[in-house]
């Protein structure tokens, strides 16, 4: 599977730049999620597609850890995660798997977000997200576990759970913390705050800013390119061991963490608030 | 008890505020610590009154874990920390507890600090404090212990223990560090820096300067309104959970805590330095 | 031995200073390394003197150890590490002892550093680097081993272990993440990132500038200035605290440190890479 999708690079900055022999391909088909590779640079492009704002159920998980995994295999040269929506990047974890549960399915649901998690942050290639729409909760989680944000304008992202009644696992915490400094942090995650564009690249909890997508992958590459001149094994075992304290903390802890999910979204009133808050959803899409 | 006591917030910003129907109660009668509650916004001034300089004794110590736990308790939608001084926010811990100490009452002394640190770090209240006095060592420690800080301007702020030949417990360095970028915090600590108000606002070890006490509650209150739309549950959670770490090495470590400072005072050379420290304060107050 | 090189300390800024009685101890005469400690200060220089670039081997190493432990036992007020080369501060590692190594040695050499490191970053005496030239690697582990750093204009420094095709270990990373935040440590280890000296100013990797070796370590002594009201065993208690638990971490695994250097090292790949290396060195020097 072939394609001139690379055209899509075609202008960056606003000059037309020459794409010559340059193809993309198309590695995987997932239901929810596309790979492509470009195979000049072998930089992959993760696109997440569940409409209409890829609220991560179990299945849009699945698919983006099969996606990184693939993508590791084949040893790409980088994996950009990207929305295919262009108003939302990831909206974060999709309600429907918390409320009136199936309880075998709640534990597989969090299970792959640990799973994909694990697989994103630990990556041996190196990751950038190009944040084309609004990034909550989870959705800021996955930008954050890469390894540079290039955001389009007028968007948000942070971790607001603290405003959905609900608190940050510590390692969206150990995530979070890997971009702002403490005292940002802690701020931003009790007042479970919002950062817009501007106010994300003011704190530092995206590297740029870019007008549009096509602009943003070109970020992204030109982020990929710094590595250019390191040994990849080199450059994958420091990325790994200065990540390793937060990955260990998950690992040694992840039975914890998923009973402690599964007891939370248990209780009576995290499903009444859950059920509430469909309503409201339910209200606004009419 | 009711009093009209908010009239003192009439003026913020030198424009004059309505006060209309508000009220606040005086919660608690402490010897040495009063509690006032706004009745309309719950918002709690804990105020810190051990005249002249608020110098941490057993009893001061005391009233204000008390009056923490009654704020806790009282499910408080705030607590500011504050002094009736002008001059001074705390001066630190009394040295009268440590020079020629009956030792049962030194273990008391200490162990309450630890209890009112907990207390106070570990807060579910959002927490803040209006720095309107010097507030060096021990004062320093409550006001970073807040998760918010204003400082009204030349006064002094620091861990100057360096200077006075002792040395921050651990947990002093972790209440530190989550203010302050390493980096600083470390230069900052071996030099017993005591920073001026201006000083404090440039490093990010106080928030906001305010011209008056009335003003910087005012920023404080301020402050507490960004959680407005937050579940207070979870953002209690999410606070005590990101502290969990340095929290958690008090409680694992308090006694041998305990016995390292009860060592260390004991020392002949420590008691030598206090004996000839007093000296100095009995001349200066001549 | 005494001698008048403080004649050296002339000038700074531009500015003749009178040079009168004190005079400069030589107080060791290691074969890789000087010490000089002016009597007036007792502020000791440690001079780094293997030609042509400080390559660390076993031997300086030693001698750098050696030199540390001399100072600190002879409580001088300051440690400044400077190079005897005005082109190369220390060229990091020398990969004569990795190449074809002989077991023995190649263990004794990388314990050598472990030792170097821990005397150093522990150090109870203040401590600061004048960096007088190039400063990668090993280089840039000594430099910010030290609790300050004046640069010289045009010269690099960094740990750019990723572009030889090996991993900083641990202890390296913790040693540049005392300096740097987070964010900014991570990319730099990523990418093996060279700062320039208006770079490593900039992003705080040096805390000034100086325009020549003199005014560096002029500046130096103004940083063990700032100490001059503190009591010297508060000050390196709260140090050795404040860096304990990077200490700790290599003390408690060193063995294993050891182990996976030299297993490392072993490596055909390695031994391969290393070689080429040198080919290119030699070619270079023709």
């Amino acid at each position: 599977m072939l394609s001139a999708t690379t055209q899509t690079f075609g202008r960056t900055s606003g000059v037309l730049r020459r794409v010559t022999a340059v193809t993309t391909r198309s590695m995987s088909a997932s239901k929810f999620t596309t790979v492509d590779v470009n195979d000049k640079s072998g930089i992959a492009i993760l696109t997440m597609n569940r409409p209409p704002v890829n609220g991560l159920n179990l299945d849009l998980l699945s698919d983006i850890h099969k996606s990184i995994d693939e993508i590791e295999s084949n040893k790409c040269r980088g994996l950009i995660l990207t929305s295919a929506s262009n108003a939302v990047f990831s909206a974060g974890l999709d309600i429907m798997e918390m409320y009136k549960p199936n309880q075998d399915r709640l534990k597989q649901f969090w299970t792959s977000l640990q799973d994909t998690w694990l697989a994103l942050y630990g990556s041996s290639v190196p990751t950038a997200a190009a944040i084309n729409g609004h990034s909550p909760a989870g959705g800021c989680l996955l930008a954050t576990s890469c390894e540079y944000r290039v955001m389009l304008p007028n968007f948000t992202i942070g971790l607001n759970e603290t405003k959905l009644g609900i608190v940050a696992p510590k390692w969206f915490m150990s995530t979070f913390c890997n971009v702002l400094p403490r005292r940002v942090a802690e701020m931003a995650l009790t007042q479970g705050k919002m950062f817009s564009s501007d106010e994300a690249l003011h704190s530092g909890l995206v590297d740029e800013l870019a007008p549009t997508k096509e602009e943003a992958l070109a970020k992204c590459e030109k982020f990929f390119a710094s590595f250019a001149k390191t040994n990849s094994f080199a450059r994958a075992m420091t990325k790994q061991q200065y990540r390793s304290k937060d990955l260990q903390q998950l690992e040694d802890e992840r039975q914890q963490d998923l009973e402690a999910f599964v007891f939370f979204v248990n209780q009576p009133s995290v499903q009444k608030g859950l059920g509430a808050y469909l309503e409201v959803l339910k209200a606004k899409s009419k």
